[in-house]
């Protein structure tokens, strides 16, 4: 292939040249609490591997794999893998970690505790038997990523019509992929020296030799995992590569294609025989180390680097044309700098330079959200100080708490548990998503339903299973819902109407869009227990309740007050009677939750203060509605509440005295939320459920004030219920994560509701 | 029944006084442009009279019967009657009137061309048969009101709880409606002294004797629609009303019980028999005469009056307990004061007097918004002046027009029929409410679905056609439409991402949610052409347009513009080309529509300010969206726009030129409005139809952006389309009454959507 260089600082290659795509595959072991290969099972909670495109296993049972999608940021990637990191670390037994190496733990003495991955297909099985019988079980076991990688069309295609040595698309962009791979072999010591993160591996890994060691990556080394040398494939042409892989398959080198275990592979079919008429499309790079760091297994600025160096690696004229040579030569250098010590300056230093001022001189050509420059400067500063390579910073950290390679591992896979488990609430990678969003993708994720993140600030999902589409907003909002009913329940008058037509008891009362109709219309309510509200607001503000009725002054002041909220007000008939809200999915009652105003309880010992902030520690409790409850406030609504009583945030309260610290129950303004699914009478989730069905919904969180749920509810008993509101867009978190009682997956729920073939 | 006038005082009547329930019935002959009879079938558009709940015929095919649903406020009825009027005017064939007078238009010499009710059950024929021969055609030609009226539920229960005879509820609330109907009968010359209006009749109305003439109202005199003498019921017990009626039918007096034509009549049932267990509900008064000053027959004061008036006969104690004696003295009384002279004092001046003054004690009891002073001081005038009767203003009109009795019905006939097409796209009663909902209210009217206006501020309509309810907002939200996808189409970022998916065209770009992100991704678009737009308006604002690239200042600008009218941006690809709205139901595209900027055509005589004020002539053409077009303006942007093309308000644009006042197209700045359904490109139309159904929306208005639509559009060449944008609430009623070409009902299509058995 001709030099590229000259295009690089083309106009139109310029505004093309930072598009990308990629996708990231990421292999661990399960190990227990005590750092030891897992003997448990895949997790059940993860349904079938069968078709999950997340969470996979890879060579044993205890190898998990994590797939993430196709981006086209680094970001993206990111973040999935957060999520599939969370979720794949709470759906494992308790206790269980995963191992943050690539070289595995202590291995098992007998190599038949190594269970092979019991996956349903027995071809799966078959070759896993085979690999074992080869390569040996050990080696099977270890671990690291797989970075696929594409060049934007745009970047491809502009290349194309600037060159004019090809007139066929395809047939360039597989030589692109060809030359960039072939340069990848030959440069590929500078991720090893830069990234190489496995210096130590248990003695019962090595079959015949052992390595000196530590070194920078015993994976990457000849002792890793890699084919025997004779198994020799070219990257000169793509009818060489195919050619050359399939005469491997027919001789018998390789039992099948995909054990040809070279650090590039190309990309753009499952068979190979296909790349020579669809040709390639991407390329796979296989030889990054799992960083014991970073609790994916991979930081940001290694993505970044990869990409600057591909992307070097596409104008950079190629050192011979000689592409066996030049491939030995990468395989020898590789080598050579994995098994260095990883304290020790690399002989291939020169080059390195060489090769980051190359890096360099690409990044310049970036445009400014893309700029690298303080990347570039810590690469050069890692090339030239070794203790700052990845198996350098694993040695001086051991050295510095006199840690062994596997304390090191146990270090970091207690502390990336202990992260997953600190919020369980809150899914990594999408935590400035609303909650029941997070905790839905969650669910989805475990289930093996692909999620993509439509747009993240309108919580806006969707779903694919089996070919099956879903879009899903705020993790509630779905195709199973008309749209006119959340229009209508968005509507307090008509939701009232078409209740009361059904026969349910619903609050009388009147709509005023004006203020002088309202306030002449005081003689028809002055001796009713009445409310007074807006008409559309959600959130509680502009509400007066007046129990004994309302003097003409209260009722002209709350008048004036709910049309400051909105152009159309309410004054209906109040109901007494405590408050519960019925969540009904399905025509089902799923959830019953009960709200209480911000509290503390006396311990005769404590103030008030004390007692809140003690409260307050609760991990459920946070603030801006990250966490399913909102911390309690000591400001000036506390304070009042408190001097009302005659207390003081000094005061302590005596033992078992409840200190209410609020009047209203909202959960947002510290409120407790209390599940009582299982205690509430029968009759009024029957009511619930069945003015749901009278609405029309699919999901709904309907409120309904019930003066004693010990006494049997009764549709035609206005004097057991009354109906004061229906959601269309209930909270979900508060039942999930409840301050009391238990929790109720409305999530997995709503989830199931999409697609009920997963209930198997 | 023993006096209830003590409770009228109790502070538990006062609280529920005012609550009734109203449901009217209107008749009137269907006339030609002359006056005359119409000869013409009842119309086709208005759907089957087998089920229509609105618009039936009476006893001919000329007797056009509209019929309310029941209300609780005169309003809701007035609105509905007014928009049954302008339906049924709308639907008569061109230049047919309805007759505003109780007494029919000269009648035909041939009594054959009076064609009773082509009606699809021989029963409803025969009946009428028997009617034409019993009291000859002509009789059945008069018209009427019948006012049906009940007390609120919870004034009778109040009432019933007060006193101490009745133990049975329903008994009460039967005999309750027996002593109003007795003092109704009693006290009906009121009615006809204040509101008689049929004072002349055609010679050929009568059969055997002819009346002296003017008097206040054949109608409801001896000479009007009345049974023999003979035929007498009692009104003392239900027991008695009812054998007395089934006594009548048996022996043959009556061929059914509706033959009974009282001025009162007890309902609650359809069967008569069916009283005596069910009880008396509600009761129709139908002595009401057509009020030819309102164009439908009746006014609110006259509904207000007739309220109050049996408000009051249920409170007034009975002037005797002797039923019969009493019934005999009403008929007497009415039938002396319906032959009166209308500009003569009635002989009963002295009862009126005393019963208006009941009333006005009655009044007192009334709360503040029921208040009724004004309108009974009125109708004390009324009392002592003959002249300010009905009567007494119709016989002054004609003396002051020199007109006959035809002439006025002539000339209330033509107005009533000139209002209805004034303005053919608002639907009277209903104006307040947006375009489109009144268009649909129309159709639905038409067709004979029943309409409950559920909320009128938020266009919530509910709709019932054979027991399938649908609830509709906006003319265009309904049940058909899943409730995620609107939401989707919301999201102009989602709408992109699902569309590219599936392989449309759609402007590349990118969401900025912050400014300085914005601000710094210049580079990437400095050499397009694009457009700056916030990401969820609607309206066009904040939008900027670059054609030709833009410079770092003025793209910082438009970011700054966008960012002002939303938190998220997208900055787009632009698209060249003219767009199009595409209105495409269930799979189908309905209508196509090219806006232009306002403009006026100029003719070389005429100054621009003259051309503006003629196009605005057009009645199609209003203000604040009451219209389906906006008046042109002459604002500071439109003389700008004049000032750039060097002209002003004062110039006279040459013959043909063309000139545009404003640079955006929008129809609510003036913009006219083309149908080109018929001519657009079908490849067009499937893009659009393919891509909807991408969305999955039932109802959808989408903007395509096309260079040349004489080239046929291909879904995979970019060159030829772009999709810019997709519209869950498109406006409806620019494309029902559009500035030119054919206007497309599309509300009769979302009306077939939900009901498609009315498409036969």
């Amino acid at each position: 292939m001709k030099s590229l260089q000259t295009y690089l600082t083309d106009e139109r290659i310029q505004s093309v040249l930072s598009g990308f795509k990629i996708g990231l595959e990421k292999e661990s072991q399960r190990v227990d609490a005590n750092g030891e290969l897992a003997t448990t099972d895949h997790p059940s909670s993860l349904g079938s591997r069968s078709f999950h495109p997340y969470i996979q296993t890879d060579f044993s049972e205890t190898q998990t794999e994590l797939i993430t999608q196709v981006f086209d940021t680094d970001q993206g990637a990111i973040e999935q893998l957060e999520a599939l990191h969370d979720v794949v670390m709470r759906s494992m037994e308790d206790g269980e970690r995963l191992w943050p190496i690539s070289m595995p733990p202590d291995l098992p003495e007998d190599d038949r505790d190594i269970k092979i991955a019991k996956l349903e297909h027995q071809g799966d099985i078959n070759y896993r038997r085979y690999l074992a019988k080869v390569y040996g079980k050990r080696k099977q076991m270890v671990s690291g990523i797989h970075y696929n990688f594409e060049f934007s069309h745009d970047l491809l295609m502009s290349l194309f019509q600037l060159q004019t040595d090809y007139t066929d698309f395809v047939a360039f962009r597989t030589d692109v992929y060809l030359k960039v791979s072939r340069q990848y072999l030959r440069y590929r010591w500078l991720i090893t020296y830069l990234f190489g993160a496995s210096p130590f591996a248990d003695k019962r890994y090595f079959t015949d030799k052992e390595t000196e060691q530590p070194v920078r990556s015993i994976r990457n080394s000849e002792y890793g995992y890699t084919n025997r040398p004779e198994i020799a494939v070219s990257y000169q042409t793509i009818d060489q590569y195919v050619s050359d892989l399939e005469e491997l398959v027919d001789k018998g080198e390789l039992i099948e294609t995909k054990e040809f275990y070279s650090s590039v592979r190309l990309r753009g079919s499952d068979k190979v025989e296909e790349l020579l008429t669809r040709g390639v499309s991407y390329i796979e790079i296989r030889n990054i180390d799992l960083d014991p760091f970073e609790r994916i297994g991979i930081s940001k600025e290694t993505l970044r680097f990869l990409h600057l160096f591909l992307l070097t690696l596409l104008f950079l004229d190629e050192e011979s044309t000689d592409a066996t040579h030049m491939l030995d030569l990468g395989t020898e250098y590789n080598n050579k700098v994995s098994l260095e010590h990883p304290l020790d300056k690399t002989f291939l230093h020169e080059e390195g330079s060489w090769l980051l001022e190359k890096i360099t001189e690409l990044n310049k050509q970036l445009t400014t959200p893309f700029d690298c420059t303080e990347l570039l400067n810590e690469m050069k500063h890692v090339m030239d100080h070794p203790t700052k390579t990845l198996a350098g910073q694993m040695l001086e950290l051991m050295a510095e708490k006199s840690w062994t390679n596997e304390d090191l591992g146990r270090y970091f896979a207690d502390l990336y548990y202990d992260e997953a488990y600190a919020k369980p609430y809150q899914l990594a990678g999408y935590r400035d998503m609303e909650l029941s969003t997070q905790i839905f993708m969650f669910d989805a994720i475990q289930k093996g339903v692909k999620v993509d993140v439509l747009d993240r600030t309108d919580q806006f999902l969707k779903l694919s299973l089996n070919g099956q589409v879903e879009y899903v907003k705020n993790a509630n909002m779905t195709s199973r819902d008309s749209y006119v009913v959340p229009l209508m329940m968005e509507n307090k008058t008509v939701t009232k109407k078409v209740l009361d037509k059904a026969g349910f008891h619903v609050p009388l009362g009147k709509e005023f869009s004006t203020v002088d109709e309202a306030l002449i219309s005081y003689p028809i309510f002055k001796d009713s227990a009445i409310v007074v509200k807006p008409k559309t607001t959600n959130y509680g503000l502009g509400i007066s309740i007046f129990k004994d009725g309302a003097t003409k002054e209260d009722y002209d002041e709350a008048v004036r007050i709910a049309f400051s909220e909105d152009n159309s007000i309410l004054v209906e008939e109040f109901l007494p009677g405590t408050e519960y809200r019925f969540f009904v999915l399905d025509g089902k009652t799923r959830a019953v939750m009960l709200r209480t105003p911000a509290n503390v309880l006396g311990d005769g010992e404590h103030t008030v203060e004390e007692l809140v902030a003690e409260k307050n520690k609760d991990s459920l409790r946070g603030t801006h509605h990250r966490a399913p409850l909102e911390e309690i406030q000591l400001g000036d609504i506390e304070q009042l509440m408190l001097k009302e009583q005659k207390l003081t945030k000094a005061s302590i309260p005596e033992k078992d005295q409840r200190v209410y610290l609020r009047e209203n129950s909202n959960v947002s303004t510290g409120g407790d939320s209390l599940d009582v699914t299982e205690e509430m009478n029968e009759h009024y989730k029957q009511i619930a459920e069945s003015a749901v069905e009278a609405l029309g919904a699919k999901i709904c969180g309907i409120d309904l004030i019930i003066p004693d749920s010990s006494i049997n509810g009764n549709k035609e008993d206005t004097q057991t219920y009354g109906i004061i509101e229906a959601n269309f867009n209930p909270a979900m978190h508060m039942h999930i994560y409840p301050y009391a009682g238990a929790g109720q997956r409305l999530t997995m729920d709503v989830l199931l509701l999409l697609y009920p073939e997963l209930k198997k």
